[in-house]
């Protein structure tokens, strides 16, 4: 299991106060999609690789936040796709699934913002067209296949969708060899093992193997209701149940299953909807029953990495591509099984590198005391969204805060008020399985501050 | 087979004066998606029931001419579907196949655009999301299903298609009872026949039935590869070859196979794509497998209607929705089997009445003379879109025609230049198997002035 | 429709007493399969055709009757299957879904018999492995796939069903170029046209048409729910309901629906189940995703001639498959299309070529006397198997007839007893819409003397 | 991994003149099938439970060896199935994938013999008609469902399968709450690990667990091309390569693919097909839905347990069965999702259950010494099969054995001879990864004497 200190969350931070926070800009919650601003290519941890052929594009809301993660290729490419999961969101498979031996498809989207967000699946067609790759000649129109995840819930205060103009800028924003890793495009408020209760953050991931001549590139949007396990059966990323060992191993977890789980706990309705989106692509011509093979095989061999899989509330969609490059008669060309099982395993270590660094919850200082001033400057109601607004106050001296609207804001609930606990100037934390660090700063409440964060606008009196 | 006199068409070719001309008012050729004016629930003819949860709405780009059709239901339905052809365009179908026994279902959307149509699928489930109707609780999420046909190639002069702002503009005109036949919304460029080289003019048809209390309504948009074939077996519209009977049999052309086709001539690779895509509504509730068996039998049973049917070369898919309002204990329901077969009938009217009044070909008036001003006055470059021009010049004292840009101007080649017959001032025609009506007005060339009518506009020189 | 009236019918009523009656010999009621003897290749009128790659064979057993159709192809083949019905049993349908691009099946296996009747497949490639053709080598084991009908029901007075042993003296006896036509093979006891209460007896149909150096050949054993529909679109066979005119077509009685059925009937639990099976055989090749397409084409052209079609009580399965001969690059060959379409076409004659000569009924004779001694000598209880018996009895100077065991035997039902009316002597009938032939002959009781006939045998007093 | 060390191996050693060689009865190699003892419910280690509805019964033929198993349920039972592998056998998995909502299933069968082993599955539908529990009535007549193992090939050294007479054995001897571990009945000469060249001798597992009022019951025939892999990680059954570790690591070797293969070793052609044939019964009743989403999410969980899984060269399938003797919304019943996680632990119990105890390998003994009428005594001609014969002969005063029919025997191969190393009287072994034990026997060569031994013959001089 990821620990909590990491020097990336401590730089995220302490950097808070610079990020670009656009919904303060205007003073007002951002409700519009259309006032957003797409940030393209993200993220500081990137997977390298050399594949021309390959191109990736993502785009995020940092409001939402919630991202597209876009690929395209070189030219049209062979596809297949297997879906597995309870609650799948697909545009296209019944086209990839008459399994015609030409290359016809162009581009792989996945995105979050449930169903909504399969508007960024036809938008990278529709973005073929308007900028003239594509057209309408029968054989030259675009053919765009995707898949979503769930992002919604109790993952964040706002339901911001990836829309057209976002997913049209990740499109246009793609380039050959680079993909981000972890909380990034359509991984952006991914989460995993809400089975277990984990609630950890998740991911976007991606690894790429060369064997001889044939290249093998994996990538996956890790939303998981299962936990994500490494090679050694050990859970990656959690936040744990009391009493639980540092070391979790699902496969105990799940071998003593209904007893295993958190005495009591069970998966809340709101964890109703997750979900894992991959794709394998491959520069090996596979005819159209091995390359579906090869689809079936990786997507079965992610039951590994993650624990449990395919469920009722996951959604879980692989896209297989052959890029067509490297021809199946040439030396080096692998056999499809040896490709299934390789390409397993590049997926496994996609999964893993999905995982990010899970944020550091601020620890109380029962000696720090807040200033007066501040006590009453903090005072008053944040509004995170037409939904979401949150009454900070005063109780005996302490700063409590309650929810206020339709909905709870993480651990400040509706139900009743819960104490902001003094961390340092302007930082406070609610302990407890899911800490929530709480920031003042410049009139906005700043929720978990640093790459997850919700900003809550003061409201005037 | 319809005839070709039509005091409706005959209203159009008087009326194109007056048409809402985009393309004339800036005097220059749309090209970008983004100046188009959706026109909203166009149409004379129209199918008229009551049944208050089914709303529907329609919106086009005169320009293209392309539309699109939104179904949706005034609560979540259930919904089945079933894929035939051989290159069909589809959303979220993978979630309909899992057969859960809830209503989730809350769009349906047919378009024109062939693949990049799909973004009118998605757009009725942002703006369902984008409207407060839906939003991203897991259980309260939009589910927008469709389907697309294929109307570019030789159908028109330019590749606009469905997009998000045109399904919208749809969705929110959607209104309980009506619904638009002929060639409207998503069947406004669509064509049939072409197996036969018929080329007729096709849209979209709708029927409904009321049977004690079971409601069944069927709506298709037919843009087969195949003829609509009415109940005595007879094809309903078709340019003939030439020397064919009036009424023509499908069976006999199809049994005598492939002689049967006009000696020598062979789809047109430009044919390569049609598609029909089809629904049926009932208010019965159905457990999830007898939903399923209500879209493959009716489906199945369009084969009578449409010949042939379910090609390589069509896209077909039908999908199936039970409003649920009418319990299926109740007295009057229906069983399966009577429920299929009634709506396979329903169906059939459905494809008869998608059948528009065809265009009427304007006869040549040898006695009819063109002023040597007009000859001069028509001369010129048209440009109709990025990929087709037309130029006109004067060849031995007679108007000629021939396509400059990337492709042919329907009966106007590129190969060689074609004498526009005179009929009357202003109007001129290309007479064969596909007459071509031809306008000069205004600084425009007008090709079949009417319902489907494509302009060019006169560069400047 | 077919009338009644036919030099066949007759042949077969003057020939009943030389009948080879397998229950007689023994004297006691045919229960066990093991005593029944195969009956091969049987049946007058067959289509003949020149390909030798296809062998037919087919197997009955005269006491059920019901029997099994096998096809083997001279080498391995490509094989694809569309299933569309409501009620299907098949084997290794999974294995052909999957696409490859080789050719892989040997046998296609038609029976009677329903679920137990798929017997008659597995002992198709347990044959091929006995005989030595096919062994254990990982690419030498023979693949057979088949489908069944339903045969029980009311069609019958017994449960017999196609084994082993029937299906591999079927198999051993095929050859090539030649079909049995009509209510011979698989479709032996098959029926049509029960969802009108039409009760036809129905069989297996075939067709075969060359262009130029393309072969296809079209299969169909007809047990359909719906009514045979020839291509003026009449009723093809249908014992008619009362006032129902001779020409009856089917798109009036459908379109009608529900009112069109005759008034107040509704088709009986015991037509639960039916089926169409059928098989396309060409020998182009044809990549997996095409010859795909052929089964869906062709499959779904069948709506035209079998109305309604794949209902929720057919089982309907169509398998395709390519024998490889003739390259599809090769002059001559045609594109899928076209090829879809004519065998369609030649599929629909192998409907048509399905429906046997209907049975005659035989008029009653109001001025024959019935003697006593033989009102003496027909009276006692026969029995037909372990679950239907008939008491044969005098009241009032006439005889009559009362089923007695668990089910009723058509027309003489449990309920009551029902007048034998004299014919000549030794002949009786039971007229209505479903006439019944009665015959005493050696202790007999022959129900529907000829080739439906079902025996009884008197008890020991 | 297991040792090779067994008690159980030993014994079966020791006990070896007393097997029952049904070969010898007649002193002739045995080739048909007809000939053949079914041998019931056989195996020292059996699975135990208490759930009377669920009643299994196995049936073998020692002379392959190969076998079968039989799942009758104590009445009709909703199914559901999932297909994964590249190269499956199935029988009426289409029925089962309408999906009704009624119980309609009466068997599960598993065999080996590849496709010919399907004709299991059918026996026991007409096993189930012949003794009249079901019948021809449409709502009556028996559904089976069933799947097979390749288990010829290198296995065993004839294609003796399983058949009509053995499959109806078994299921006349199935009894509740027993299942036979190990290589038994399907799993008779089942393997594992070919695709690391492991050869392991397989079989069939089981495991049950109850939760409260829940009953879940897992089986497995696993002949998987991959290895089987424990919780901790560690193959558990293999025929190591040379200088590869005594714990084994399968992600480790996978994630090493393709050099951690052993160096220039490749699956032999003769390892093409595998496959894993499995069943999940649960009590509780479960839309077909959810009954199918079981089937998905415990099918993948098997990729844990078995690695590499769902390859081309496997033809996994999974049956999912709800007895529906517990209503779910009955207090204690299980989410789907809690029930699939739980399902998924049981199924990997049965996997590890499948492992039989692999035989020991004899160690030379270079102090024995062959008398030299021993030496005369044992040389000739032995048969095994009409493909596999061997010959020993005397060079330079070692026996040595060759292969002199079509096919290898083991270590024995036909290019050249090779040593039989003495081990005691009448034993000799054939070191190597795939050491082989030989015995001489009253004129019978037993390659592998034991639970897998083969039997040769000696021919007449």
């Amino acid at each position: 299991m990821r620990t909590l200190h990491s020097s990336v969350a401590a730089l995220l931070l302490a950097a808070v106060t610079a990020c670009p926070v656009h919904a303060s800009e205007s003073g007002t919650v951002q409700t519009s999609q259309d006032s957003l601003q797409p940030v393209t290519n993200a993220g500081e941890k990137k997977l390298q690789f050399d594949w021309p052929m390959l191109e990736i594009g993502t785009g995020e809301y940092a409001e939402g936040p919630t991202g597209v993660t876009v690929f395209r290729f070189g030219r049209k490419v062979m596809g297949a796709v297997d879906v597995r999961g309870g609650g799948p969101g697909t545009v296209n498979t019944d086209f990839l699934r008459l399994g015609y031996n030409y290359p016809d498809l162009d581009t792989v989207v996945f995105s979050g913002g449930s169903w909504y967000g399969l508007e960024a699946t036809t938008a990278a067609a529709t973005a073929l067209k308007d900028d003239g790759v594509r057209g309408g000649h029968w054989d030259n129109v675009a053919l765009s296949v995707g898949a979503i995840i769930y992002d919604f819930g109790d993952r964040r205060l706002n339901e911001i969708y990836p829309d057209k103009r976002l997913a049209q800028a990740a499109f246009r924003a793609a380039q050959p060899g680079v993909f981000p890793l972890g909380a990034q495009g359509a991984g952006r408020s991914a989460r995993s093992g809400q089975f277990f209760g984990c609630n950890a953050h998740s991911g976007q991931g991606g690894a790429f193997r060369q064997v001889g001549p044939v290249k093998i590139a994996a990538f996956t949007v890790v939303n998981a209701f299962g936990v994500v396990t490494d090679r050694n059966g050990n859970v990656v990323a959690c936040n744990p149940g009391e009493g639980w060992p540092k070391t979790l191993r699902p496969t105990e977890l799940l071998a003593g299953m209904p007893n295993s789980r958190k005495p009591g706990w069970q998966p809340p309705k709101e964890a109703g909807r997750n979900t894992t989106v991959s794709l394998v692509v491959v520069n090996q011509t596979l005819e159209p029953a091995l390359l579906q093979r090869i689809a079936v095989q990786v997507h079965t061999s992610m039951a590994r990495g993650l624990q449990p899989f395919a469920t009722e509330y996951d959604g879980d969609v692989l896209y297989a591509v052959s890029t067509g490059e490297l021809d199946d008669k040439q030396e080096g060309a692998l056999t499809s099984v040896d490709l299934g099982v390789i390409a397993s395993e590049v997926m496994w270590d996609a999964i893993l590198s999905s995982v990010p660094e899970q944020p550091r919850a601020m620890q109380p200082n029962k000696r720090f005391k807040v200033a007066a001033a501040d006590v009453t400057k903090y005072q008053g109601d944040y509004k995170f969204s037409e939904f979401v607004s949150v009454r900070i106050s005063e109780q005996g001296g302490k700063l409590v805060a309650q929810a206020t609207g339709a909905r709870d804001a993480f651990a400040i609930k509706k139900q009743a008020a819960v104490e902001l606990q003094p961390v340092a100037q302007g930082d406070f934390t609610v302990p407890g399985r899911y800490p929530l660090n709480v920031r003042f700063a410049d009139g906005k409440l700043i929720l978990n501050p640093g790459h997850w964060q919700q900003i809550g606008v003061k409201s005037a009196q």
